[in-house]
């Protein structure tokens, strides 16, 4: 089978944990446990978030005044080569000497028509005490209230293309498992003015309707969304809270699941099945055998 | 014809400018330019330097003092990221949209019992008004004087084995344009204790070095180092200075380099030309076009 998993960011790095290379390493290490029996088996693409990560670049950039920080584009770069180096290294430290890996920086095409341009919704990087009203001037930033401090927000648009599709499916075909798309990939957009020309976004882009589309592209047979939590539930945070193990997409997107938490995987699922008729499941990282074999998490199918 | 060529890290941000993402973007399109006719008319591998982007990267992370500075295989992998992102772009920008690229993160391998771990000689990350004996003992670090100034020293030992060479392979192939060996490569080494278990290594690959070496795994048949000089001078900084053009490998053994300016250019490009029998060439990224032809460049051979 082509498997393709997305890593939930918190898998990695989770919240209130100090965010250290050290602490990094071992729960790429953790992670690295639980898909090494599948990595051996199927063929694999694997993607990850970097909400954790690319905050932490964000605050480092930041930090140092004697250069100005760097945009969201390149830090999104930055965070693909030290998450993939890691899960490439760990990964690999549990499979044969002979299995070819390969961590590709992905580029996705958003639109600048996008609504989401006129929304913005992501909070990065540094928290401010006060509105920060000058320094959302001065640099061109949306900057929102976040619980009692202010921070920038950045939209979260679609994306409509993965530029390097074409590698990541070459590389499967020869057996190799692909690291890629990490973050929801490094968000970029073809120039208003000058025709043909890609430039970066400062944006985000949700990593699991961007892996859905990766999902796609290489033609998977099975498309994971691995977290923290075994499958979704119906009136979560209720003494009537129950696991969904089973389901088709149409009945999945007749019920509500608030944006901030399983709404955007429900929506990713729901749109692989229904395009692409195969199976599309969400589930704990730690099950991930037992999702493969579609005896855990919840499995979402065409219908 | 495979050509694979190594950018000078001063190609893409030079001593003095300002390190801004602006400045290493502006930098990138000027070698992208120079680059574009080559990578139409033949199959590419390009690598390049990360040494004043690592050392940013270093002064980044240790400015924000809420998370310990992260360790320097890492730090590479980030560039790696960085460099490779918008080389990407801005290549990608000149060429017929249907061009395949694939930037990708590389490990290689080193041996711990490379001399250089006997005797560090990079200098790397922020410098120190006094000897900093209390942080070297702290973090385990080599320190030296450099000028007036005290700063950390990390080995530089060969590179023993690229790690992707298979996946770079492949994608050449398929005619992909292919990023990788960023900064030499993130330097790793086989655990002494636990085997076959890789880990990263707090050192810097010669990227001169380690592209001969990619340019031996992908049978490449030209291997260039693009610099900002055209060429190997004899003599140099004398009134007798003069230009090689053409010369055999063992002529140009024969011959004294410092170890800070043409000498490991000069000893990659023999060992390159040595064992495969082809051509490597040392010379300016401007000249790149009449450096692929022969024209242009000092154009070392077998003999």
């Amino acid at each position: 089978m082509r498997v393709v998993v997305a890593l939930g960011g918190n898998a990695l790095l989770k919240r209130g944990e100090p965010m250290t290379a050290d602490v990094q390493r071992e729960n790429v290490k953790i992670a690295a446990r639980a898909l090494a029996p599948v990595a051996g088996e199927h063929e694999l693409v694997l993607s990850h978030g970097n909400g954790p990560q690319v905050g932490l670049l964000a605050l480092q950039s930041d930090a140092y005044k004697e250069v100005e920080a760097y945009p969201l584009d390149v830090l999104g770069a930055q965070t693909q080569g030290m998450i993939g180096y890691m899960i490439e290294q760990e990964l690999g430290n549990l499979l044969p000497i002979e299995k070819p890996f390969a961590s590709l920086l992905t580029m996705v095409e958003v639109d600048p028509n996008d609504p989401a341009f006129q929304n913005p919704t992501k909070f990065v990087g540094p928290v401010y005490e006060k509105v920060a009203e000058r320094l959302a001037e001065e640099k061109g930033w949306s900057i929102k209230q976040d619980g009692q401090y202010w921070r920038r927000v950045v939209p979260s648009p679609l994306p409509r293309q993965i530029f390097e599709h074409r590698p990541i499916k070459w590389l499967l075909e020869k057996g190799t498992i692909v690291i890629c798309a990490g973050g929801g990939g490094i968000p970029t957009m073809y120039d208003l003015e000058k025709k043909n020309t890609l430039i970066g976004v400062e944006a985000v882009i949700d990593k699991d309707y961007c892996t859905a589309l990766l999902a796609r592209d290489v033609e998977a047979d099975l498309y994971i969304m691995a977290t923290d939590i075994d499958g979704v539930y119906l009136d979560w945070g209720t003494p009537d809270a129950r696991k969904i193990d089973r389901i088709t997409h149409t009945e999945l997107e007749s019920y509500d699941f608030a944006a901030g938490s399983m709404g955007p995987k429900v929506a990713a699922a729901c749109a692989f099945a229904r395009v692409t008729g195969r199976r599309a499941a969400i589930g704990a990282l730690a099950d991930i055998e037992a999702i493969v074999a579609g005896e855990a998490g919840t499995n979402v199918e065409k219908g």
